[in-house]
């Protein structure tokens, strides 16, 4: 990447986001089967999508990679043979996970199988089983009440049989062997926020970074199933977990509550300072809160053997506003523009990490005579321009120990001004780049 | 102690706490002679206490064991012999130290020697003269303003020459020479929060503690005159000052005040950190205050000869409140249950510190799969319960960098839900326990 | 100096601050030329003043001595000959550094050569064009308004030729090679608070620091126009630059706004805390920020070449007030008792840098006895007087680590109370001074 950041490239229109969470909306996935696998597939036509298959039986750190669970259909019967709950309506009916059943029940045996929100009567609550083998239905509690009691027919037509895990991933190698990884989980069915909104900004992400010339970090994107999919991912890339210097799980993009970036679990890497960074200068309403070991893959990218600079990036978080893991997590939660400013984010915090450098002022001996040079305004008055202070910024502190992200954190200043402050002043030859620290290809 | 923290011990009663007061308050306390000696006589009803006695002229530090004073009666008497103050109302009459003496004097004369506290008419102030051969009277601004011109006799029936001062310790030796210090002044006469609180709590955690097996820690019990007892203490325990690790004078526990922890001069103390979050995890009003040099013994272990790691525990604060040092500190200036809720501050402290531990996560790669060893929710949902999040937590920061209180102080969850989780995950066989770090006896 | 501060000196009255600042207010000064000779012709009757004359076109850091510029006068006539801006009546009427014009113009081509405030109709603004040779004139908006259509007359008699830039200094030596600097603009024309007001205080400062006997610190006062000024000193005094320890730029310190000092760029010297501690405890109204590369001479002396220790302390800040550079600021703008409280802060940070020392208290265990030395009450009562917590404050700290700076700072208390404790306790042989640890001259 040049040091004026990189080029321009096209931002995705919140509607292209937006077609994309639409498309893979109705996609029943779980952590294994052909869900996943189509929803690759649909990525694969936007990036350069690697898709790794991992037998069920494999050892994977503490775990082992599960049966491969897979669905055709399911319903509950009433005794005239008419669906009450049905799983074509909606994957959110059925547990994930359940394994294959085929009885009939009265209602009272039912009923312990049957899980609902009975403070929110309107909605169909997810869940899953999969370390337990059992089966179950999620229905609104208001459907609930209206069941008559009597006999009903159960069918849960799945399969959990040996066969894999699926993951993709995209690798956009970059100038040296660091890494970025942007990291969102793939295993949730029809719910929009959580996570097809965090899918969605890694994919435009990818695509808008692969169009950058002299990029100098590699970037990985990965599209695993939470936790079993982090872990397994984990287990089979121990090296390459080790060049990776920066890294955001992406989930809950597109709806209106506003940011919240969850920091590492060491709370001062860079990512945590250039996210709240971006955030801050964006003027974004905003939180940033401590790293707390539940959510999502970033708890698997933290652990102690990896302690990798993993951050999480959301609007609504995790557990904390009610749509959460309910159908109330559909397509008219989120919002185009909510998923594009979302997306603004991200890329602007990748800018930030590709336009860092510490740069060594040349003439460090009081400020150099900017009007000389024509890049600084003739007549003296009351204030300065930003753009000016900005030079200032970045001879004062281009003293070897300040990076200019430090430079851009130090002054308030948004770090595009002060890196464009630092080309006008490579340009005058009166600061030096320093080689990026980077690690060698 | 075993891992899993004390042995369940009976919390003494409010009622046992504060009869132990009610029966200590009639004494005639002084930093020397027969007050103290009683005192003493007293709590080793309790507990196995060791009294020493130092004789006079002993050089102490900087200081020398003043002369032993003792007091048999004393009064002023108007011409008729009618007793206008009276020692055998109450002892706070006389100036503590007063010199014998035996006169008749004008209301003139005499006034220079009495003394009130004009903005509370109602109450006799506490006065001390230790170390100015003087005498002097306390009484109400009230009862001052009634007394009659004319000549009053003057009696004090003291004694003041070569004897000893008197102090106690209770030592409750742990596997290890460490130690931990709970300091109480006992030199105060008929004044019930300022000390006799923080006497019957030391005692109780005394006889709390005695009852533990396996203790880590060995715990001292002072209990010495303010100021001269502590130094006197100092200077004949100087090497075994130095195994102190953790300390608390404590004072002013039975008044209805928040509590206010002073720290210890270096501010980061173990000590400092344990009782700022036992305060607020249990979530008692309270304020944490900044060291300063003044106040009561931890002066004398904070300085800089010594730098002893000794907070101070109290409700209402030395001299900040009107009932401080005046005959409002009386048995109804203090409650039962207020006495019983600040030994429980202590026992908690004593607690966390007894308890804490640095634990290594032996699956450190990933988070552990925790369901299959039957102590995971099976069932995904939305909110996690704080036990279970106590075990994530756990094992996240188990890296050998952070003990288990550091980790309740991060996750800011009560020490024993963290310790509960360690207990459950070494059962386990996920942590393993590093050996304290304890200097062995 | 003594260990127990400076001798007293008398302080400067407010008026004699004022008549100083209404002195050198009609000067017309620049960056060279007569103004400042003058300038500095008057102060060279208060103090000894060294003028130093530096050629035109010498090389100074990355800068050029300019050519010297003076004016004799200047005017805009209408057609009857009449002057309608006349630098008679205003220095600020002419843009500083205007080269000589002898023009009849229209209105419309005049035009752009008038400077005016159109949100202060009234005002006159104060610009300069240094560096790009150009000329203009400055007048209110109500008169520009009323301006005819029409042919003027322009005259700026003015010349613009090699000769030299003027700067003054007084050295004051103390007994170490350590200095002080004190650093003021004297650039400016007609603008009492920006900056007659920091040369007066300046001046005053410098008289009352070389009254008194026994001084630590060399202090160095300089009187230079801004940023070349400055530069040109740094540039022939490189080895000097090296012996600063602290520093201060003085501006706008005859205003009514709140005091604020602008911090050093580290943010964390001896003169960041002292200035902050003397105000804070003179209980003055004031706000503390952080350094930024622009505002006076303190960017050029924390530029990172040198990295010199000087923070700049003012009342109105620059460009923040209306009346910053333009007629606003004016004799009726700043007031004798503003100096001079100014003032008197000033010589409190001084005495603070003077006054510090780090001493060793030679009875470390434990507090000494401080009653049998007469210095601590006999009669134990609730409150300790402040003279006394001192004292305690002193003995607890003086462990090597903390200077009475220190002390003073933690404390909360003012140095001239910890001071005078530290001599009371050095006086009784409790504690020892240690060596300055300045560079022996």
């Amino acid at each position: 990447m040049s040091a004026s950041g990189p080029a321009a490239a096209d931002e995705p229109t919140g509607a292209a986001l937006y077609a994309l969470v639409a498309e893979l909306y109705p996609i029943c996935r779980s952590i294994t089967g052909q869900g996943v696998r189509k929803t690759l597939e649909i990525l694969s036509r936007y990036v350069d999508l690697a898709v790794r298959e991992v037998p069920s039986g494999t050892e994977v750190l503490d775990w082992t990679v599960p049966d491969e669970w897979n669905i055709r259909d399911a319903w509950v019967a009433d005794s005239s043979g008419k669906r009450v709950i049905d799983f074509r309506e909606s994957n959110l009916h059925v547990v994930s996970y359940s394994v294959p059943v085929r009885e009939r029940l009265s209602l009272a045996k039912l009923r312990p199988h049957l899980h609902t929100l009975p403070d929110r009567p309107d909605w169909v609550p997810y869940r899953t089983s999969y370390y337990d083998k059992s089966w179950g239905f999620c229905l609104s509690q208001n459907k609930l009440d209206a069941l008559p009691d009597g006999d009903y027919d159960v069918c849960i037509d799945s399969t959990l049989a040996p066969g894999s895990l699926t993951y993709g991933e995209v690798v956009l190698p970059g100038a040296t062997q660091d890494e970025i990884l942007i990291s969102t989980h793939v295993c949730h069915p029809s719910l929009c926020d959580d996570n097809l909104t965090g899918i969605a900004v890694s994919v435009f992400l990818a695509r808008w970074f692969s169009a950058i010339e002299n990029r100098r970090y590699t970037m990985r994107f990965l599209y695993a199933p939470g936790t079993i999919g982090a872990i397994t991912w984990l287990a089979m890339n121990r090296a390459t977990a080790g060049r990776i210097q920066h890294g955001l799980t992406l989930t809950c993009l597109g709806d209106s509550h506003p940011f919240t970036y969850k920091k590492t679990v060491g709370g001062k890497s860079p990512i945590d300072r250039v996210v709240a960074h971006v955030l801050a200068t964006a003027a974004m309403p905003h939180g940033v809160i401590d790293f707390f070991p539940y959510g999502y893959d970033e708890r698997q990218f933290n652990s102690p053997g990896f302690r990798l600079a993993v951050g999480s990036l959301m609007r609504g978080r995790h557990g904390m506003f009610p749509e959460y893991h309910t159908s109330g997590d559909n397509l008219s939660f989120v919002s185009p523009d909510r998923i594009a400013e979302s997306f603004g984010i991200c890329r602007r915090v990748v800018e930030v990490l590709e336009g860092d450098a510490t740069l060594m002022n040349l003439a460090p001996f009081g400020e150099p005579q900017l009007g000389r040079r024509g890049i600084y305004r003739a007549l003296g008055g009351t204030n300065l321009p930003d753009v000016q202070l900005a030079l200032l910024w970045v001879l004062n502190l281009s003293d070897g120990e300040h990076s200019l992200f430090d430079i851009a954190e130090r002054a308030r200043m948004d770090f595009r001004a002060i890196r464009g402050a630092a080309d006008v002043l490579l340009a005058n030859g009166l600061v030096s780049a320093k080689p990026h620290g980077g690690n060698a290809r």
